[in-house]
């Protein structure tokens, strides 16, 4: 027996895998200020999609910062680097065929770029979850703000730390005027997603 | 309007996703010595599963350490990282509800406990993918055991870089006397796949 022959086996592809899902794999990607109310809207994203049938998966600081990620601090540096492993991370989840969504602040132009560049064309969606400062600040769910006015927070994102806000945005929210199933039905639509789920399908 | 209500979503867990993919998401981690065939043996197990109409995805080095881990190298701390990393994505995509194959050499015994560590019961299972040194040798599809003979790689599992079998693993293939599929179909029968797909099947 020539193993050699038996030990080269067919492998999947993107496309297949999608197939199977009946779905056209994508990344959402919410960049905003703290409590911009990114992870509400994206769990809001992630009910919606999922009670269509589609496979999603929301990745944020619960899930990465605490695991993938937790060797990283605040600084610049490890910032960057934070975003490119889930910017990584979100590119195997969509060649594994699902429909991903991240939600971090990634207050940098330069990085957000970085991600998008691991996609194809129609593959990555950047979404502005636009919430004035002053909203923040009053929601400020986890006390960051105000532990960050104390002092106790430096290089926080929106005080003395840099926010740089999406240029062209496939989509921007106004996250302080609006509710989440608003958001992500403004969110889905500019997807295509809603009367007819239709690029969320795939073609048939 | 009070927006505090409205921002907050209800979120989706592990066994929604998995029931609306009809199966039990787990992690299959191949382990074994370079040109063991570990890589054809978890594109095989794929092709299997989709076949089944289960949602898969591998993680091996072509789509890791070209991506996420490509900040790493191959000293003993980089390759404990490039585990430590590989271990956690293949728990967030159990999260997300997939059957996840992992296929890396992982050589040390601390490493692969560590993965284990992040997975629940039945959620984990470990394949040593067994094929003796000389025929691992014979094989050396990229030639790396010959340019490690020649002193062009060092730190080389087999040769002078240690690898730790595994004591205890869930499944012992002996892929140097098994085909792919012979090896895929002992894993899958393991698992409690194959005359009834039990496992992988979320009970209704």
């Amino acid at each position: 027996m020539n193993t050699d022959i038996y030990w080269q086996a067919p492998s999947l592809n993107k496309g297949a895998r999608a197939l199977l899902k009946a779905q056209h794999p994508v990344c959402i990607w919410l960049t905003g200020l703290p409590s911009a109310g990114k992870t509400t809207l994206a769990n809001e994203l992630e009910v919606q999609l999922h009670g269509m049938g589609k496979h999603t998966y929301v990745l944020d600081g619960d899930n990465v910062r605490h695991g993938l990620n937790s060797d990283l601090g605040f600084t610049d540096d490890d910032r960057a680097e934070n975003i490119r492993r889930v910017a990584h991370v979100a590119h195997l989840m969509v060649d594994a065929g699902l429909v991903v969504v991240v939600a971090f602040i990634s207050p940098f132009r330069a990085e957000r770029a970085y991600a998008r560049s691991l996609f194809g064309p129609g593959e990555f969606y950047e979404v502005f979850v636009d919430t004035p400062l002053s909203e923040c600040m009053r929601r400020d769910p986890k006390g960051l703000y105000a532990k960050a006015l104390q002092g106790q927070l430096k290089n926080f994102t929106g005080l003395d730390g840099p926010y740089e806000a999406p240029e062209l945005p496939e989509v921007h929210v106004m996250a302080g005027s609006t509710t989440p199933p608003e958001g992500a039905a403004l969110i889905l639509q500019k997807l295509g997603v809603g009367k007819a789920i239709r690029l969320l399908d795939i073609p048939t």
